[in-house]
């Protein structure tokens, strides 16, 4: 549509020949079982409206996550929650990480928020390093943003650095918005959630649809003590924003933890062998601990590889990245093979 | 959750004992085979994003309408599409129906509007007279909001004075909004989609949810020729707020005509029957042209039906309305049948 803008992210293979997508990063595995069964039984429901409160899917994440349903609430995706957050609270000044997801740039600059970021270095592998903290006394933000493990890098954040940071914020009444929602799909790195009770300013953010494949239905959460900031951004949507579909795919795809075990486990020794791949291949390979990996490659590399019918992500419209930065999902070993053979006949 | 605000709106039967729902307004005959169809095809895709431009849906409605592929924006439910409008223009004032849909208020106030509500008469049947274009004159709002068919009433605005109404706000650079979500149900009335080329000013509300029994999947759609508004509302939203399931269950429904007519036909009859009923039992019904109807009747009579399990709309909470009035919609005639004892006993 001509008056649509530009969708800048990974996974609009619509209307393109793409055969294998790598530019989105959602679980290897698909969609349990578990899930598609659920969703198959909500079909006699669906003439109905959704449950406004999402009442039986808060109380299986208040269960899964071990924190008080009135922490919780759920969105029509992440990406919902991060628009409606920042209409919220409306802030005037932002900081976030560069290069990171772009979408809390777009939620932040839609309400007038200036934006400074904290530049990511290459050379140190996009590790958030100690000058963040001067970085954030000096910026005085009303609001931080942090993406743990950070979007595009798949670098997960220091637990002591973050433990820091968390204590920076409660002292400067800054807010802390946390993206943990490739944390699930991760080898290490730990959930800030302990710390919800005792930190009113921190918001963390999670969703379904990577870890349990279901970005199609569209689902995530966020976690927050802050009653009266969850109130303010449950005004901020339409009464029914989630599905009775998502509802009812949400509360069974808790149950699939085995699932999220063997996709981690898969996810671990298929990135393993994408790095030496890649590495091998002489490009700059960013040590991720996620489901995703980016790296330094010739420029064009994407239109290459489209022509194989595979999607890769180009990321030279992050900050703090450039031309030649791609980033790919780690899939199952068949799809990854063919990614770098086709690579291999690109060069 | 203790942070919710108090869902204003029927259709919420969670946690309740409800075995007949007539406080929601959808299509009596429910789903669609072809739609369940659809939505089980998606379930191999579900792990994918959603096409972020809803590309075949728009296709399909554009075909449907009539209008423009251009003209057409998606959204995640017709009521995300009212909070988006409210956010893309933040009038200083607008005009409203009393009473009407809430969620047009809601919108407006999350934006700081001032609402200026237009007083329907009980004793007229809640008809829009000839009143209203003065009353239009006087207020100089930046934005009008309309429902035609109205909700609750069921009341179609006389098309000579909706081409009026029109009129009167292409000249004055006055803003309409026309929800015309309950039309495709109706017995009568016209869309004003034929003019929207010649006015840029106007904005169409429709919806999949009613007509195809489908508001649990939530999708609805809006139409205009002010590309520029379209892009602003499209901002205001994330980039994947119409779900994989909602945009095939979409495609679907468009081609289920047939079922939709014969719906029709079904709520007629029923809706005679019912006014009958009602009527004869001592009440005052307002004569619906739409898929519900609102009526008159004993206080506490929706309290008194739940012991029954039949949920009925307490309309008591609408501007202009007040104790006592509730609306039905119109369902198979078993189940109005059950209804209608149901409130015989409860006399």
């Amino acid at each position: 549509m001509l008056y649509q803008v530009r969708n800048p992210h990974g996974g609009d293979i619509y209307g393109k020949e793409i055969a294998l997508d790598f530019s989105a990063n959602t679980n290897p595995y698909g969609t349990p079982q578990g899930v598609l069964a659920a969703i198959q039984n909500t079909l006699p429901q669906i003439w109905q409206y959704p449950d406004p409160y999402c009442r039986e899917l808060v109380a299986a994440i208040s269960d899964f996550e071990g924190v008080p349903c009135d922490y919780i609430l759920c969105g029509n995706g992440a990406a919902e929650l991060i628009y409606s957050y920042c209409e919220a609270i409306r802030p005037k000044t932002a900081v976030e990480l560069a290069p990171t997801f772009s979408e809390y740039s777009s939620g932040l600059q839609r309400v007038g928020a200036k934006v400074k970021r904290y530049r990511l270095k290459a050379e140190q592998r996009f590790v958030l390093d100690e000058d963040f903290l001067p970085f954030l006394e000096d910026a005085k933000p009303e609001v931080v943003f942090l993406c743990n493990p950070n979007n595009p890098t798949g670098v997960i954040i220091d637990p002591k650095r973050l433990t820091d940071i968390l204590c920076h914020t409660k002292r400067h009444n800054i807010r802390l918005f946390i993206d943990e929602c490739f944390l699930d799909l991760s080898a290490c790195g730990e959930s800030l959630k302990g710390h919800l009770s005792d930190n009113p300013q921190l918001l963390i953010l999670k969703a379904f649809t990577k870890s349990y494949g279901m970005a199609g239905v569209r689902l995530g959460y966020c976690m927050s003590s802050d009653a009266a900031l969850l109130r303010k951004m449950s005004q901020t949507v339409q009464p029914w924003n989630v599905s009775v579909v998502a509802q009812a795919a949400g509360v069974a795809a808790l149950k699939e933890q085995d699932f999220l075990v063997s996709a981690k486990k898969t996810i671990v020794s298929e990135k393993r062998w994408l790095i030496t791949q890649l590495i091998h291949m002489g490009f700059t390979v960013c040590p991720s601990d996620a489901n995703y990996l980016l790296f330094q490659g010739p420029v064009g590399l994407h239109t290459a590889l489209q022509e194989f019918g595979i999607a890769i992500r180009n990321c030279d419209n992050y900050y703090g990245l450039g031309s030649g930065w791609y980033r790919i999902a780690v899939r199952l070993h068949n799809e990854n093979e063919r990614l770098i053979s086709a690579i291999r006949s690109a060069l």
